[in-house]
């Protein structure tokens, strides 16, 4: 039963924004699934930010993409064939080989999803999967949101920043504030995520708007922009306010060294921390960020959009799209039905 | 019984480096003291970075000096008349009426200092004093120095990082790493003060010195300068290390914005921890410092050096010093004997 993937390689490393000729869609004939593996063909793909530093071919928290192999990442896919009697065909599995139509997989690198949800499968490559688990992480336990803290989120319309501003809100923030790249995307934080303020970073300076939209100051930033998103939230941050640093979006393609705040000596003098994290460093977590966002989800306490492209062959774009801010909510790519 | 006393006025804000200008050195008469109050003649008063930004004029975690008023800061002084029953004359107190030949203070505002010491009464300014206690509270609460780490600590020759080096070896640091601002101090560092490695910082590139001094990475940066250093010791660090930020002496005279490190964006992949802090708001962490430092001091394992200016009409002289890194160890001002 040989079954033929179609798998995007990297053959490049981009410079600067990624390019078409960065990558290629490679047709091969996989092997029947080993004793404990699966065949997986996948319903839908991730494209996350992250993926941009693995292109880059440096070693940082995790390898880089080799060239001319496939890319993994996030994905849900349907059980074909199993070589495993634990996990029977047609079962619903989240993995980690993205970026392709189908996969042999261990089933130990696999885990059975819940499809009764009210969302579709997609939603484990966002809110209840390691977008929302970032999220979690990062605002209570790397940046210690307690009741009553003013909460600022950068990228909010994002698949992390929807998601750490509406558990803010659930968590007893005092205000919740975002930043997002035009006027639909501030729309959205107000009127669907229930943001108290919203400003658009392309519209003005970020330390003036966000001094307008957290006018007593923030306590806590959740920083996936860097760059003048940062030198804006130490220059409005309260003393002891906390800082979870997750990604810097903002400098991700750029080819001259990043914007850097000129106000770090404010690091002492309003005595604040920062605190840099990676999701896959707390396993212990995620127990925990399952019971308390997966109802969250479920019951429409925490509202989840997406922006899905339709088609394998259009995942690089898709790629490139979201780094532009392209998304609202998390991109996903559906690969088949 | 009136006293005259001479006191240092601040007249002008200075910009860039004060100058001589910038002071006036005013005769008055103090009063008797009213109960409760003591007249104190001052031994040696403290001239610390921290006073620069007192002198700019703008609200930090401290009121900054008033205009033609007299400036404060540490002192150790004799009690030479009481209105407090608790302390008699002939004791010696640590307190804050510094940059004066005399002054009259609130008892409750002194503290009596143990004059057995084999050190003079300025190691209350200096090792067992704020520098001391900042050095203490910033490496072991801040930074959660453990065994085996690798420290690098920026102004090590100074009052707070001479003390931060030592307690990094007796609380078994793997290598302990220091920067200076002259060859006469890195001998210092590494002679006296039993420091692993140890560089000039003005004979070459930080981030370069630095990566031979800790080749294996650093785990702990206690940061007394800021701007290049932080830069170098970001570069530097090891995955999860941990960063007290104590100050940014490079940027105190500066009238141009400070050097911005550019490579932020590591605080995410490396897992940083930056952490700005102030000595004062952990005043239950005093009893552990002195309990930690004074038996260290008094038998040498931590190892004491001053440099002592003579005479109170030198003391603006002896702060700019220090700012341009005069001083080996702790400056002091001489008042009397």
């Amino acid at each position: 039963m040989p079954t033929t993937t179609r798998e995007f390689h990297l053959v490049a490393r981009p410079q600067g924004e990624p390019a078409p000729t960065d990558f290629a869609l490679v047709e091969r004939t996989l092997p029947d699934p080993e004793p404990g593996e699966l065949l997986i063909r996948n319903l839908v793909i991730s494209v996350d930010p992250y993926m941009r530093g693995k292109m880059s071919g440096v070693r940082t928290y995790t390898d880089p993409y080799e060239l001319n192999a496939p890319m993994d990442g996030g994905a849900v896919g349907v059980v074909e064939a199993s070589a495993d009697p634990d996990v029977p065909v047609g079962t619903t599995v989240l993995h980690n080989a993205g970026w392709r139509s189908h996969a042999v997989v261990p089933a130990a690198h696999t885990r059975p999803v819940n499809t009764r949800e009210p969302l579709g499968p997609s939603v484990y490559l966002g809110a209840l999967g390691m977008p929302g688990q970032t999220a979690y992480v990062g605002l209570l336990h790397k940046a210690e949101m307690r009741r009553d803290d003013t909460v600022f989120v950068s990228g909010a319309a994002g698949a992390v920043g929807g998601v750490v501003g509406q558990l803010a809100r659930l968590h007893g923030a005092r205000r919740v504030v975002g930043s997002a790249g035009s006027p639909e995307k501030v729309a959205y934080l107000l009127d669907e995520l229930g943001f108290d303020a919203a400003f658009d970073y392309r519209a003005g300076p970020v330390r003036k708007q966000l001094a307008e939209a957290a006018p007593e100051g923030i306590d806590v930033y959740f920083d996936n922009v860097g760059g003048e998103h940062l030198e804006a939230a130490i220059a409005c941050a309260n003393d002891f306010a906390r800082f979870a640093v997750c990604g810097a979006i903002s400098g991700y393609n750029a080819t001259e060294p990043p914007y850097a705040p000129r106000n770090l000596f404010q690091i002492v003098t309003k005595r604040l921390t920062l605190r840099g994290f990676i999701v896959g460093d707390d396993p212990q977590l995620t127990g925990d960020f399952y019971r308390d966002v997966a109802p969250a989800v479920a019951e429409g306490r925490i509202r989840v959009r997406e922006t899905v492209v339709e088609g394998l062959e259009n995942a690089p774009e898709a790629f490139v799209s979201m780094l532009r801010g392209g998304n609202v909510g998390k991109m996903v790519v559906r690969v088949s039905h």
